[in-house]
């Protein structure tokens, strides 16, 4: 099953994709017909992870557009802003929902004059698959990139889900440990289970252990642990948006990772497409952090584990300095050393 | 409510406590009449935190040998050994608790020839009566020694919980917390959720909550982030053992927090009984780490979080070495610099 597709033509198409807050119990689609239903599923992480927020905006600016008055170019494109900034308002940090949401609306501006409505729908539609197929190339070519960097018989830790279900395809982190996999080598997988939504645990595990690759769930405290026992030669995760100095904005716990890693002094790499880089950005600073609801904290599947009237501070991101990285994989190649210069030169 | 209380004499008395397990949801006190009943509430973490365990070992002496032949001095030692050996047998790594069952041999073997073995029963709950209220005197103790290490207006952050739960008093760390908060310093505690079992948010919040200290709770991951936006100006945590050179073992994620509070130049304080100190181990790689179930990590309140069939490493404990803590916080006083030298002229 893919983590999304679209069903049907640009006027009366929807999206389908893998409901991951569902998982690993039951792997369950789901069908978004409006751009209410699309918010709501970046916002609630039925589609998490950076690249695939982005293909979802693309294909949601096409759902987004068929209640549009087609008579009416004007009220077309004072629309197609409204579902713009709407859809951009469903999560704060991947810069890659900004991203598919700006190509969307340069492809719309760019044949304003020249085409019909009907013709621009089809062509943001066209669009959002073009972005769909690129994001299924990157995943290849980060693996490609990146797989040299694993050696055999090695133990590899990640954090959160930077896989297939964060993607088109198969990933960034998790693509370089599959196509280093591919290549022959063994390799261990420590995966984080990355409270408080459990992505590490629910998705990153499921998702190696359908590809066949050895894996552990450790909780997140125990990481420095595992790496003390020896047990860890690399540490690989994901990025939600890498400044322009190479500052890598991702899941919390990624910078307590970081540190830990460094702390043993076991190589700490990032890997993500070039639409993940924001370098109007000086530096990861400057990247907002989305604070999200404490109930992710205080309820576990209902359950209540925090008092009731107990404060709780749930960022859903931190900013790992780009001194503690040894390298970013993009799928134009890696980037290393992770200096201003070297992002500038690659992405 | 107190965490642990006798009812009853020797001979047919019983070990009341509250059952940690059901907290903060419910606070039901449950009453253990046999040895096996003992023994479970420690392995299950009814009752946790390292010199509650001792203190539970202790009355579960008592429990144990109110089965025995008093009418044969030979069977009645015989049977002491293998309840000792039984309870010793219920977790490996709280040291408080083969200390607290050797006090109770080391009373019946010297009152072997002197006195009944009623009299030697009715010693034994004298001796755990004796280990409960030096337990609450050490806790006042490490409470007034450490409160001065904490300035007004600051962060402490804790993880796991060493608090009254974890004591027969008002705890080890959190004693520390607690007695500042009395000398009128306004402080703002932020509590690791501490997973898997998650004693940070259900049981420190609680006891925070309960005295009117702010507490927020944070997911594990989430400590360094707060560290680096400068909420944060000590760290304080309890100990499960300490070696005789100042490693301490301690929940799983105190080693990472260590690390981190390294990384962010923030004192990292251990407070704990004389009795926590195993001065037989030269240092902490000898100290017998605890590893418990996977279901702790795959399973939450009865919700799977991971696949079936995928490896999970558990270890209850780790190990932070002494050059990462600033001092060690005993009721004898503070251990500074953490240096063999220094724990062998305190402890």
């Amino acid at each position: 099953m893919d983590t999304l597709r679209w069903i049907g033509d640009s006027a009366t198409g929807k999206l389908a994709l893998i409901d991951q807050t569902r998982l690993p119990g039951e792997c369950i689609e789901i069908e978004l017909q409006t751009a209410e239903q699309v918010w709501e599923a970046i916002k609630m992480l039925r589609v998490r992870g950076a690249p695939a927020i982005g293909i979802a905006a693309a294909y949601g600016m096409v759902i987004g557009m068929q209640s549009a008055d087609s008579d009416d170019v004007g009220s077309w494109f004072s629309q197609l802003e409204k579902v713009i900034d709407y859809l951009a308002s469903s999560r704060p940090t991947a810069v890659n929902l900004f991203w598919a949401l700006d190509r969307q609306r340069q492809v719309a501006e760019r044949l304003r004059k020249s085409q019909s409505l009907e013709e621009i729908a089809t062509a943001l539609l066209d669009e959002a698959g073009a972005i769909h197929e690129e994001d299924r190339q990157m995943c290849r070519a980060i693996g490609r990139h990146g797989a040299g960097l694993l050696a055999n018989t090695s133990g590899v830790l990640t954090h959160c889900n930077a896989g297939g279900l964060a993607t088109a395809d198969y990933g960034t982190a998790l693509a370089v440990i599959f196509s280093a996999h591919e290549d022959g080598k063994k390799l261990h997988v420590y995966a984080d289970e990355t409270r408080p939504l459990l992505q590490g645990a629910r998705l990153t595990a499921w998702e190696l252990k359908q590809r066949g690759i050895d894996v552990t769930v450790i909780c997140d405290s125990t990481a420095a642990q595992v790496m003390r026992e020896g047990r860890v030669q690399a540490v690989i995760t994901g990025a939600d948006r890498i400044a322009a100095n190479g500052d890598v904005a991702n899941k919390i716990g990624t910078y307590q990772l970081a540190l830990v890693a460094a702390a043993h002094e076991i190589p700490f790499y990032v890997a993500a497409p070039t639409s993940t880089f924001d370098l109007s950005l000086e530096n990861g600073n400057q990247i907002p952090i989305e604070q999200r609801n404490s109930g992710e904290v205080t309820h576990i599947f209902g359950y209540q584990t925090v008092p009731d009237g107990v404060d709780v501070y749930n960022p859903a991101f931190d900013v790992t300095p780009a001194h503690l990285i040894r390298a970013l994989i993009c799928e134009k190649g890696i980037i290393d050393p992770v200096t201003r210069q070297e992002v500038k030169n690659i992405v």
